[in-house]
């Protein structure tokens, strides 16, 4: 078994003894002491764009001259292995901690800085050869580096969030017209209304997702100002402007899109409207997909005592007790997603409150429920799409049976009779279990012909008067 | 027509002319002009136990001899008029306000000062005689006044909340008694489960009420510690021992409820947890409700094309275009309170959090939220119970149909097939339309007379192994 | 004294005895004896927004010829009596109800109905010769004229909310030119941090601000697709084509906005994701202005015991108790108005996840609170702007003081030191109670010219190496 | 390099293949499949308290007879292997799942199986000797074990809570003892009040703390009361009455805590009060220690250009650009806690709302909520005690200066001036830069004597009248 070797390392609050296994250093340890919390570590999509933050700002100290290009390459080296997604076991530090970042920070610093000194040949800890304040974190600060990182992270999460949603939007529109003559029953306060075709609602379910996608891609658009180059408090003290000029379009090369810098700085430091505007969209899209997935479990509900209008594939045994049952889950997965999304807007939303001055503290726990809403809502509505939506099948002749069997085409009947007539007739049916029609004739309201026009539930599902010519000739 | 004649009043901030028509003062006017917000008023609720509180600290100053007590008995005389409900008109400032209540306790000072002055037949804003500072407000602060009165007013509404939960709870009671005999199909995921009695369900949800009642009331205990004679920041300054002793018995003998005085006064006046305590178990209860709600109107769903195990007595017409359509609108209702008071709490919990060092001065915001949700719930419940629960009656028939047509009941032959050989059964049974009598039948898996008792649904509705002597006798 | 006269009025459940005095009949007494919840009317902005609503619709039916001109004309006088604000009092059912806006649908539809057989030369309650349902409501359906109302209220409310922002922004920018050169500290974690300008702080909000105008503008948009003609489930049933275009057109033309029929009128029925998104972006604004106002109240705390930073101006006095004291109200009430829209957004999306197939039948609980919510960020930010913000004044040498008192200047050593001499500077610097300069003289680390140049804090609130010129030459 | 071989599975779905290095079986792996949601798996103490829970059921089936002993007593061995902390890497299910835990509850059927299969010397896979559904899960439902384990876990880890949250109370009584000589000026409003002493307010403090173990206590009382024998509906269908009392007693044991069946069980298996109401009691204590860590925050603010009255021991360095910046990160990290339980409290109240008929079915999302919440409070306050509480040392210097240079003192002179006159001398007294003493001097409203008496600061921080004594004599 291999030998532990150790080093010391120190920083302003004194020394601590460090495994030379790791990469990290004094500050992360110090972090993992502070910071027991969740036992979730920081979300590999925030890690992996802050590499790219500080390949970014390499790259920009050596253009301003300020960084040496020996060590600047090194830390440009270790950085793109980390983008690679290398070292990643060294990013140990809790989701929730205080210090508004900077133990993120200083943990990529740290590793950064030491797998630098690898490549320069030296041995880790040798901070004097590369130093992860002096040299790394240059011309940087915790409080513009995080939030860059953040608006990265998001912005790619968001985009393949988009694309999940796309998928959804499409599969929608498949079953839009594949039950475009499947006519059932509409319903209000889950009381029979009027009829509906299937397909119909399978196209409200496409548009609200539809507007959803623009929500969302609105909201990500401002992911795309970031504050690099602010440093501490947004004035960009020690940050020089062609460094901050550079780190932008550097940083926008290496991701493939055009970020660009905070037109003020200040406000890109301490404001944090960007994450709660997105949050806000996601949560949003939260509650129209619960409100869909609810339809759709009531539609699946049966097979004998529920509605029964839709037929889902079977996923998974529903039940360690009950044999055969089988459960609506990949549906049931998305509502509870939704209500995740739902309670992390509202951390979000208090820690964006809890801003103040030059700085909002309360980043940690502002990624950790962003970069997780992003996550959990494009994983659920991807298995949502291809486990659930895709396989839904109409059951045909029960959603038919409904239309025939309700009173709710009485409706039609009003331009005829007056809401008032129509009422009476209706109560009159139920009360004698006779039809609408018969109801009618008995009374000699209208004629078998006027009745079998005005009666036609497909005219239902379109707008207009059924019948509107007997209605004008009179 | 009567001509307005005015008087000057003024305060530090300068002076204001003022209609003689109202009793209250400068300050007053301050406010409707500071904050024209949410144009409702303060809860009267509020307001009557406000009016207690300075009945209560006048007499106490009678009683330390600070308060000559010709202006002490015209205090307690406009007091007690504004408990019998008069002057209520004058209480006009608005319930979301800036100052942490000093408008509402500067409202009622005023108010009592020139009715005060009346009575002692001098003329509104004459304050050398008896002013709303010295005299009125004698001992006392808004930030001890205030809290009082909001825990006065808390206890009040939640004990009347109480006596509608508990007739909710005996009507919930008596629907289990009736419906104990009525056999249905339990449902999880919304897919058919296994028998239960349709008492079980109101049984279950008369459980929850009652859990709920036993929350609300601890909850509601906390608002007997009041901090009458803290003042300013719980040091009991300006305050004298005898004052704040008399004060809260004095108040307790008015209310005919025994209050207390907190033991640490700048605890009772900085923190607010006895209102988000009450505030949440309000939102407990209003989570059980909506979910009760929600069971009642699948169960109320149809009448053709839903499920329909009950009936609810009609209670408006329920669509202005659908002849004859009724809907469950008095359980929709509640439904809404319940989100109601879910926003309201996340309102207090956030005003509660913000509350800084010596002072929450986010009292008004809280008091509106937390009555509010208290009001609602009452007044919610009250009809839901009246006019929904009571008249609620079984679809004996209908529920009986769908526990012989379902499928669930094959969970009962576990025990006596496995559960894998249970499993084939029901999908062979699903499969070939056959019963699931049939399908053991065929395939010689258990007599007809074990099978006639082990899927006797009855037995299924109580613990234990239906058929339980079959299996012990192999 | 008039001896009241009373009508009888029946509907599909019965009769009730309705005085002469009022304009509402026998539904919106149903509807008061059922819904007695918060005591709080509907919004009056969504009264006057579907009277237009009911005008439009009578147009539109008397110009497809369903409607005969002499009543058509009469319910479209009727309706534009409420739009100048008339018969307000005759509206009285409650803001949460149940039945999705049926009784206030019905509410409206009988004032005008009776109104009209007023104008007609009728009596109230002659229903045979104009009807509620029959003629006001023509083509119509609760689920369609709700939701159109409540876009076109929301919008109106928003336009109204945009005209404030855009006057706290303007205030803003005025006092970041006001402030461009009063040097303060700025600080993170509530921590000394660097040099900052007062005006960079006030730029920053300004910025915010014009970012929640831009949000709200978006999410307003959506306001002007409205489902007019789509009926009960959407589908249009009773609606002839012509009659939703000349709706919409209508409409538009007299509320001087152009809006657009929702080509899917189905979506456009059940969907609420467009009032989530306008209560999202609100909640965003919230936040926002609450941090401001969270930075402010801190600034102005004091006199003597706090920041002290700015003045406010007083706008009454702040005490019942504490003589002089003047409190930072019109923050305060922004605060809360804040926490009590979050909770709303709260309580909206819980009641926009509940909407199930073709309606939401929570509708009432979403206006009551979005309205709410519009209305209060309106008056709240109104009051702020004119009353506090417009009113404040730096209090320069304080701020000042706090620059030169503090040891955050070391960083701009950085790039001359390092990071960890600096460090080491600065922890002897507090030690000895030396200032900086004195430290780094006595250790010979950099000249005194060098010192004067790089430690100017007006220096640091700019990108920038301070005394970059003796970098570049070493 | 080890060769995996494999194994074939099957259920009702159908047949997978499944390394044979792995517990798990058939049915995890859909999971796996279905949910990769959240990338975290479910709390490993709801894993450990599931084995307690399927121990005492083999335990009790054994009882009663319906478990074979060999069979029996392998699942029994295989659970105890699981309590002690084996095999923890076989639970792999995703922490959001549809199914309402089936997934949970057959991941460790799976497992216990196969373990025991082991132990009976039989290969994994062997379903016929000892099934996952017929043997390990005999007598239950996911539907009474999940909820069962939720109990234990959520009473386990509330009780390390409550251990945590008892020593914190003790560090504040502590420092209120260590601090009840420090006067300092009492704030409302963030704005000057008057005096109090540093101990009453952290005695404030650990009264609020207090009480949170009080309502944590009762909260947590609930989840004694299981509902182990309820089996799928609550109607213990399959499960034998001895059954029953037989596994409560002895999971009972196992636990050394007296649990309770619920009497109702139908009741037990469909509700969820019992989780919001402990997440309530969470949110609730959230707010409160968020509220005491903002004044915390703002106590230690500065060092220069805050309030400082506070020192806090610093536990990392600061800032990554600032050098000797250190910042109150153990406070920071409970506000963050804080936001966190608000929003895990919205998620499982939407989550219990949701529940249909005799199943919430969003167990999966109220159990990774609720324990979250108790493990990062637990974590949070724990940290926050020992790395913060303890080491708070009063700046008694700072503290006395403030006291002495406010004019809040002018609050005792009320009782003896009357408010008008009190609040005319502090205007002068700002006006003019001269003290209060001063200002009643020149006037000659007070002798120096009784100004002595009257202005003594540590007078104001008891109940009672400042000079009573000159006041009586009047």
């Amino acid at each position: 078994m291999k030998k532990t070797s150790f080093r010391t390392e120190k920083d302003s609050l004194g020394q601590k003894t460090i495994s030379q296994d790791v990469y990290y250093g004094v500050q992360t340890v110090r972090a993992l002491e502070n910071f027991p919390i969740t036992e979730i570590p920081v979300h590999k999509e925030l890690i992996l764009a802050l590499a790219e933050v500080k390949k970014a700002a390499a790259m920009a100290n050596m253009h301003t001259g300020m960084l040496p290009e020996t060590i600047g390459e090194a830390i440009v080296s270790a950085a793109e292995e980390v983008i690679e997604g290398k070292l990643l076991d060294q990013f140990v530090v809790d989701s929730i901690q205080g210090g508004a970042g900077t133990s993120i920070n200083m943990n990529m610093n740290e590793v950064l800085a030491n797998r630098a000194l690898e490549i320069l040949g030296k041995e880790r800890g040798e901070y004097n050869f590369c130093s992860p304040n002096t040299h790394v974190n240059m011309s940087q600060s915790t409080n513009d580096t995080i939030p860059t990182a953040l608006k990265i992270a998001s912005y790619r999460m968001a985009q393949e969030l988009i694309t999940t949603l796309k998928r959804l939007e499409e599969e929608l529109l498949k079953k839009e017209a594949e039950f475009q003559d499947v006519l059932k029953m509409g319903r209000t306060h889950l009381q029979d209304a009027v009829p509906i075709l299937l397909g119909q609602e399978f196209s409200a379910y496409s548009e609200v997702v539809g507007r959803d996608i623009k929500r969302i891609k609105q909201a990500a658009e401002a992911m795309l100002t970031v504050n690099i180059g602010a440093t501490a408090v947004g004035t960009g003290l020690n940050a020089k402007p062609e460094y901050i000029e550079k780190a932008v379009t550097q940083l926008s090369a290496q991701l493939g899109v055009k970020l660009h810098s905070a037109k003020n700085l200040v406000d890109g430091t301490q404001n944090t409207d960007a994450y709660t505007a997105l949050s806000a969209a996601l949560k949003v899209l939260a509650m129209n997909m619960s409100k869909i997935c609810n339809d759709l479990r009531l539609m699946v509900s049966g097979p004998m005592t529920g509605l029964q209008e839709i037929i889902l594939p079977a996923k998974q045994p529903g039940s360690s007790i009950m044999p055969g049952k089988v459960n609506p889950v990949m549906i049931e997965v998305v509502n509870q997603v939704a209500f995740q999304v739902a309670g992390n807007d509202q951390s979000i939303c208090m820690a964006s409150e809890a801003g103040q001055f030059e700085l909002n503290v309360m980043g940690p726990v502002i990624i950790f429920n962003l970069l997780q809403s992003l996550k959990i809502m494009d994983n659920g509505l991807d298995v949502f799409t291809r486990y659930a939506v895709s396989g839904i099948e109409a059951n045909v002749e029960k959603c038919r049976e409904y239309v025939e069997e309700s009173y709710g085409i009485i409706t039609a009947l009003n331009p005829h009779l007056g809401y008032e007539t129509a009422a009476k007739v209706v109560k009159q049916a139920i009360e004698t279990g006779l039809t609408i029609k018969e109801i009618c004739k008995a009374h000699d309201l209208l004629s078998e012909k006027e009745l079998d026009t005005i009666l036609d539930p497909n005219e239902m599902t379109t707008p207009g008067i059924a019948g509107n010519e007997f209605l004008v000739n009179k």
